[in-house]
């Protein structure tokens, strides 16, 4: 079996996520035969480093032999119960574990499948929770340059423009509040202070504000200082709004504590969880929220306040399995700390990118490097120039429009970093000699 | 370990889907130690049959020993790959095995985590189908009755007021037109008269119509008949509608063809799958469409018509080996001839019923029996009734209100057919001696 064999069989019967097909005529689509640690390779026995985790999803390697045998353990036993009315040990295990970890107060966790349906679980959860207190708060407020999914309420929150323009006329109405602007103290305390301003006008209407804490993913990994978490939650507690953390891709140690809300100190109402929750191995997110929010659904029946939202594979217990070896790694191996070494290391190296002449800023969060260019236009489409020149050398970049990212699952080591980023230096470099 | 401590310890941190949790002061939660064939077991020994296939996933039995084989050689070689830029064997041999399976000219695979997601995939790609073709047409179009799962947009087309009326502030504008009352030839023909009718007066509005052929599944199992869609599918046509097929409940064999459409001999433009199609197993959704309406989408870059939607784990490569071993028993058992033979013996039980006083009416559609009952307030919870008899006799029944149905893996022999029915029969005759 050959690469051109399977992607020829492949273009005929697939349609990519975020893909504009055509670009596949002259892109390559690359089959991964087996992957390995934070290899993928190929079916011509090339080896790509992944530098984005597949998609910020991994964090101990593919096929982690770790991982892998406790899956097994659970395909052995009981591999999915319907969640309503029943319940199993892998699931009540990982709900204890992350009412432990995640930040106080948050105590009771509810399951979804990916990221998308748990932003949604929050918002429904947000609106229904004021509802049963007879507050009508429609409202729900984002940042500037948020991204939180792809479904239509997720979509709704979100302000990239590149997703969300096409379906304006489809998506419900909500508001949003600027971003600092940089990772400044000030920056921070400048943006809260137009939150709170906002909140001033409209918390009548407002259900909930939600946020990326300190990173902004898919909003071209835009950064901030940790005190606007810190003054948000104080205008979300004065005004009886909710404070939705959406920490789908910053958690999990990415930005050097477990959940980016601890860098702050804050426990918000709901925090939204995926991708890194199941080590990169199966889709399950999860939304946990606290006993006062539980208790405004908690009553007799009869008078309608429950939270009847389900999904059919909700709590499944091979995800559970999956994302109970995840944190028994993080507890085995003192991950967080292992991290800020691994980040250090990267911070050294990302050091030298801004002498190059295309290089706008670097800069950085825990495990998430990032290097801005300068002087291109959008259609320019300079990511894919990079991204096809860390394929021919061995390396999974996959900017984001003109900002180039490093984000490799944990067990990535010296050597190895040496080889992703350098590889980047290249190809940016590359690119400043083309002009 | 009991069954007591293991709920006690789930009650503290999991929040359960679809549940109101103050229920369970009184109703059993019922920790799952382990599951084999059509039963779940208790940690106290106790076996239950799975009549409903745990929320309508399961086919070919719990913890089945060739899809756990199958999954466990794959979490050997690769678990996850990102499926943006790359792909792998196993999603390109499912797709192919679902474009031959599906009706004619469904020829293209975009994949997601859960039927909910899977929905709000339809949705956007009809619309943005359109608006690539400069027509802004904004409005859905559902059946009255219908389900389509919890997130806003796939809300927002269904129609169980359970469900929806909580939320109904937040969501978009859809239409719905009358379901079929009733199975017949010409109840179908008078709902297909009202559809056409909405389409002439708000064609040039409409983007879609989604439906869940022949069966609703949460709208309390109701059933129509085939001529429904070939009318529905030729108005589509004459209109410039697209025809959505949600088969997430109804697909891979429940309605005794492996996909419902085939029971019309139809192609819908849009065809929704998930449940059945990893057997049970785990979180995985696919939407199927045309060359035509891939077309649409397939430009150069700079032209911005790209289909942008994703989601982290779309494709997983494990979720695609239990489907392709799900598929692969397909074959080899004959599965939808053995189905009919099963049918057959559901259908010969399930007579006796009529004869109940307190039974309104019967009906099945393959391997889906119902028992309608009558004569109960939506208050008096009689659902709980039979599934708190159920539970206490071995067999988990979960009735949608008044409405018992059964929907069992296919692996179910005979005896228990017996077993899981006459159990039925037993708690509704009992309802009938307490009034």
């Amino acid at each position: 079996m050959k690469n051109e064999e399977l992607k020829n069989r492949d273009l005929v019967v697939l349609w990519h996520p975020c893909t504009q097909m055509k670009d596949h005529e002259t892109l390559p689509l690359i089959p991964i035969k087996k992957a390995y640690g934070i290899y993928l390779e190929d079916f011509e026995a090339n080896t790509y480093i992944d530098a984005v985790s597949s998609w910020w999803v991994n964090i101990f390697g593919h096929t982690n032999s770790y991982i892998n045998k406790k899956i097994k353990e659970q395909l052995d036993t009981l591999e999915h119960v319907i969640l309503a009315g029943f319940t199993h040990e892998s699931i009540i295990k990982l709900s204890e574990r992350l009412v432990k970890l995640t930040p106080d107060g948050l105590s009771k966790c509810f399951y979804a499948d990916n990221g998308s349906s748990a932003v949604e679980v929050a918002l429904k959860m947000s609106y229904h929770a004021h509802k049963n207190d007879d507050k009508e708060k429609k409202i729900f407020v984002s940042l500037t340059n948020s991204y939180h999914g792809e479904t239509i309420g997720a979509l709704s929150v979100g302000d990239v423009k590149l997703y969300k323009d096409t379906y304006a006329p489809l998506l419900i109405e909500t508001i949003q509040t600027p971003v600092p602007i940089d990772m400044s103290i000030e920056a921070a305390k400048e943006a809260a202070n137009k939150f709170e301003k906002l909140c001033e006008k409209r918390s009548n209407d407002i259900s909930a504000i939600i946020l990326e804490p300190l990173v902004q993913g898919a909003g071209y990994m835009h950064m901030y200082h940790e005190e606007f978490l810190i003054l948000v939650r104080d205008i979300c507690t004065k005004y009886d709004i909710h404070l939705i953390a959406d920490e789908v891709m910053v958690g999990f140690g990415r930005t050097g504590e477990l959940f980016a809300c601890q860098k702050a100190g804050i426990t918000p109402d709901f925090i939204v969880l995926s991708k890194g929750l199941t080590g990169g191995y199966l889709p399950l997110s999860v939304v946990l929220t606290t006993d006062e929010i539980y208790a405004k659904f908690y009553c007799d029946y009869s008078e309608n306040k429950a939270f009847l939202h389900s999904h059919s594979y909700t709590g499944n217990a091979l995800a559970c399995a999956a994302a109970n070896a995840t944190l028994d790694i993080f507890e085995r191996d003192d991950v967080i700390e292992k991290n800020r070494i691994t980040a250090k290391y990267m911070s050294e190296k990302l050091q030298k990118f801004k002498k190059l002449k295309n290089v706008d800023s670097i800069r950085q969060t825990g495990m998430i490097c990032v290097v801005e260019l300068k002087g291109y236009k959008p259609e320019e489409r300079i990511g894919l120039k990079v991204y096809q020149y860390g394929l021919d050398n061995g390396v999974l970049l996959r900017p984001l429009g003109h900002v180039v990212y490093f984000m490799p699952p944990y067990v990535i080591t010296n050597k190895e970093i040496d080889k992703m980023m350098d590889t980047a230096y290249e190809a940016i470099k590359k690119l400043t000699n083309q002009n």
